[in-house]
């Protein structure tokens, strides 16, 4: 059960609630975001809610008996659309599209990514300065310092900035220069991580964990929220099968699921999710009609090249034509 | 490698190339389908592919380094296209919808779908008569009268059939009724089967394996072709993972996948996809616009009643829908 | 439900209990098996046991929710023993070895096989005559006629077969020759070579799908049953998971659960389990102790010359090995 | 390829040798542990590997192809032995045993274990103070003042400490109060986590992922080795599957393949990889006789009454069952 209660409610008026909840036999969790004030009450016994919902001092409540209960769409039905500023928003209708290569490499770089984004009208950039390595001996990255020098590049064009964080020592340097911050694959179940992504005020996309299940992932989002921050994204990008035609499988079935059982926006990489480059866009359309609020994919100036993931990296020219039939495919979703 | 022979070759030119194959160190098989002679010559040394391809009685010779030789794109770049008809075709541009309930269970209810079929311009019907059932004791179809009854109505009103064959013995009686036969998720390396659809003048349908990969898909098409039938469609139809919000995880990849690896025409199948009613058209669309060539889906007047799969079944109201939408998608995929 | 109806029972009693029976709701359907005659009830209300129970006619009768019942243990709890003759058994306490080679391939080799069981006490061998190919360009067998010739060594020396039958129409030239039928992986849910098998008065094994669940694997085995055969074996051999590290993951926790659901033996393949050679030995080792009644393996006396699986395939040195390890983990078991 | 250092190697023959390896064209990394110094090479060009072998300052050198390259057995052929103090030790022979409660709960239910352990003679207790999980709703654990209880009456009693650490900012404080630090099965590519317990000089578990593959495992075990602590055990605890009999599927595989792959002890989790308490008995038996160097389980007076995981928990009296059955087939392992 959500509470929600009202603003400047009273402590004592606070604690009627809360005890009255307690006597049910519920336990309640008081969970204050930037947005709201809850109490996330849990417990299996029947009860009238009438009991507790005429009581002052309450705005808002709802029964959920997912596992998971703020991001859950039976308590809140309409989409929650991110404003990112300048116009750029993520969720609610349109399509967001995301670009850029797997790492951030160089200023050089940074800016032939910017200009190739800026001439297909694209605002937001991703791109890696913290890199999770499977082996210790790989490229890990520039660092918080390839993060300014992207951040002063990218503001200079209007263009917004995702990029991943690794651990919790990384959010407080890189909070005031993205405006998105990505939890990666394998970080999904680290609740820690989770925890202090909830205290902030920006954005956060997860992505569903390499052999992850749609309910962990909606579990993790919770772990945000009920730490403090409603401003989140979900990511598809494909799991883990035997399947070895392709890196990972996307599940196409995933975007749809989401989409119903959870009011956040949904967005899908498609370059992960197959993991071939040819094949990139064939994916990221199915995945636009399949329901994706956006979609974020890989692009680099010269995919053989590229630090990481070349093989998955559409060049410019390929990155421009399946801009353009993306914003095809929005047109018929919006018919 | 695969030879293609001259029509009406004679014996002592034929021996002469096989006894050259031999020479190089291949093993070959011959293989004569309805349209062409073949050699499939098997082996690993390398040779000068010209001191085969001069010798007198060579149509065509190509190498194909996959396992599976007839049914690769290496060997044919241009796509099959196979004709049912009355104009009624499946690949080579276009998307053939097939839709019916998962069992059919009676005059009234073929009456019905065709009813809906025609009326949507849907010129395919789908439906099982032999049902493959997990426990000995549930439904197991109306059998061959079912077939001749379906049959009858269908022609009537210029609608095609597609139905699975479950077992040797049920080539023949089907034969007459079918116009595409069917082989199941459960019989994609049933290799007897296979070899006896490849002496039949009929098209062949074959699901992929309830956990098969992309390969064996092509590896078992490439036993009916290499029997002698090059009449073949492949179907994606969902794979099994440990996701467990859908009944199958629907392999969108697969259609990217197998259209570039094979001549075949690739045809999805959502219902089995993902499992779920409500979310078969999302899926739908998004297969079509990831390739497919066909849909195929299940749809019955009054889903909830239905003998089997009624959970993942479309009413006669929400077909109708997607039949538009899917209209809809071909127009932007052939622009 | 599965009522168990007395021997010679006359059709007037017997009309009674089957109206008995629909008069609660539940559809019945009769099994007449080599060794008894059952009713199986499907149905799901709840009904006192006893209104049936005291009627005349009935033998026996238990409740059993599984979707399978007739190989269920709530049904019968004591464990099936196989007789195979000679004093040769498989279930209800030992250690059943069965080995030899994936392929039948010479007299010459049978002979060195023979030799090689006779000399380590083991008393069944296994081997392939028709083989399952997912090429259509592989070897497929020596066929019948090798079987025949197998057969006539062996029964020289005591030795007992076991052998894959792929189709219905291997069932009747296969039966003179063989002591347990296999069922393969791929054919798990050939479900009309299942019902054929139920004809058959000899042991039929059936090989987990290869992804098969463990709720499929006793359908399967129902199936046999219920068409009449209740000599039956269930064996594990591995499933497709995404590690690449190994052919298949055996799944050992199969062992104990399966023996937990069903009465019937359970032998483990660890040769498909891992699909290594050198870890062949203590995977066999691990399944012996987690309480299979039974171990198949591989052997060939040059695996690197075999036809198909020699990499997984013990020579005959390290099969000598194996054996004695097998029979000293065996004393411990019995302890 | 791995150069060990002679120890007190000068910085100028140092220097010589990082010159001759950037000459071949590979990169080097110092790697500096507690036992010895390193230099770590990674490069894919053919030398003469004498070239550098005779160099001054080189103890010992080592081609590696593997992608790890410190834990591998291509390099260290002896196996490693972690001596926890007090003549308790994992690794090189012999079984260790590792049991206690899925969460550290209370001092009473502490001492109970104690007790348990002690009367069992076994020498290591498990248990969490933190724990992650997927509900932020859940209960977290103790927390290091639960630790430090469990230290007092553990030490008193002779008993070894085995704890998972979830963050870096819980390593500091846990450090006086364990003897083994775990790593949970969804951080095993928690690479900061990694990176810091290679500066610990206390034994590190790593759990294999969820759905981690072997090769992952590995390299995160080199992850920890490279940055400085050579203590290191590997923990397979069951995979991800499709299969919904049990709670994951225990790779018993993993076992003779990662004894194989690395020098590194291994210990298998049957409580986690099968997850039904009746079957962890013989699951546990099947990886001690797959050669696994320890058995971690869990147990807890009241399985009941657990706070987590009471499923998979053993009570006291069949914990001492399996300890004796552990026992006796230890000794069939020792033969």
């Amino acid at each position: 059960m959500i509470i929600e209660l009202q603003p400047n409610i009273g402590p004592e008026i606070k604690r009627a609630i809360v005890e009255k909840v307690a006597a049910i036999g519920y336990k309640s969790m008081e969970v204050k975001t930037q947005r709201s004030h809850y109490l996330v009450a849990i417990g299996k016994k029947d009860f009238d809610i009438r009991t507790i919902g005429h009581m002052p001092g309450i705005a808002d409540l709802h029964r959920v008996s997912d596992e998971y209960k703020l991001v859950s769409r039976k308590w809140k039905v309409a989409p929650t659309v991110l404003d990112l500023g300048d116009g750029v928003t993520i969720g609610g209708g349109g399509l967001a599209i995301m670009a850029g290569p797997c790492s951030i490499e160089s200023e050089k770089q940074i800016e032939q990514t910017l200009e190739h984004l800026v001439a297909n009208n694209v605002k937001i950039m991703r791109g890696g300065v913290f890199k999770p390595r499977s082996s210790p001996y790989a490229f890990r990255g520039l660092g918080i310092d390839g993060l300014k020098v992207w951040y002063n590049l990218a503001r200079a064009r209007g263009i917004k900035i995702i990029s991943e964080v690794m651990q919790v020592s990384q959010i407080e340097p890189m909070l005031p220069y993205v405006d998105v911050f990505q939890v990666g694959a394998r970080n999904t179940q680290n609740f820690n991580l989770l925890d202090e992504l909830g205290k902030v005020d920006k954005p956060v996309m997860i992505k569903r964990g390499i052999s992850g299940t749609i309910d962990e992932l909606l579990s993790s989002a919770e772990y945000v929220f009920s730490a403090g921050n409603e401003k989140l994204i979900l990511c598809e990008r494909g799991i883990r099968t035997y399947e070895r035609a392709s890196r990972n499988t996307m599940d196409i079935n995933a975007i749809p699921i989401l989409k119903a059982k959870s009011h956040l926006p949904v967005v899908a990489d498609p370059s992960h999710g197959i993991g071939i480059r040819e094949f990139v866009p064939p994916v990221a359309l199915a995945a636009a009609v399949a329901g994706a609020d956006g979609i974020i994919y890989e692009t680099h100036q010269k995919p053989e090249e590229a630090f990481s993931d070349g093989q998955q990296t559409l060049d410019f020219a390929e990155s421009s034509r399946l801009i353009n039939q993306l914003n095809e495919v929005i047109k018929f979703i919006q018919n």
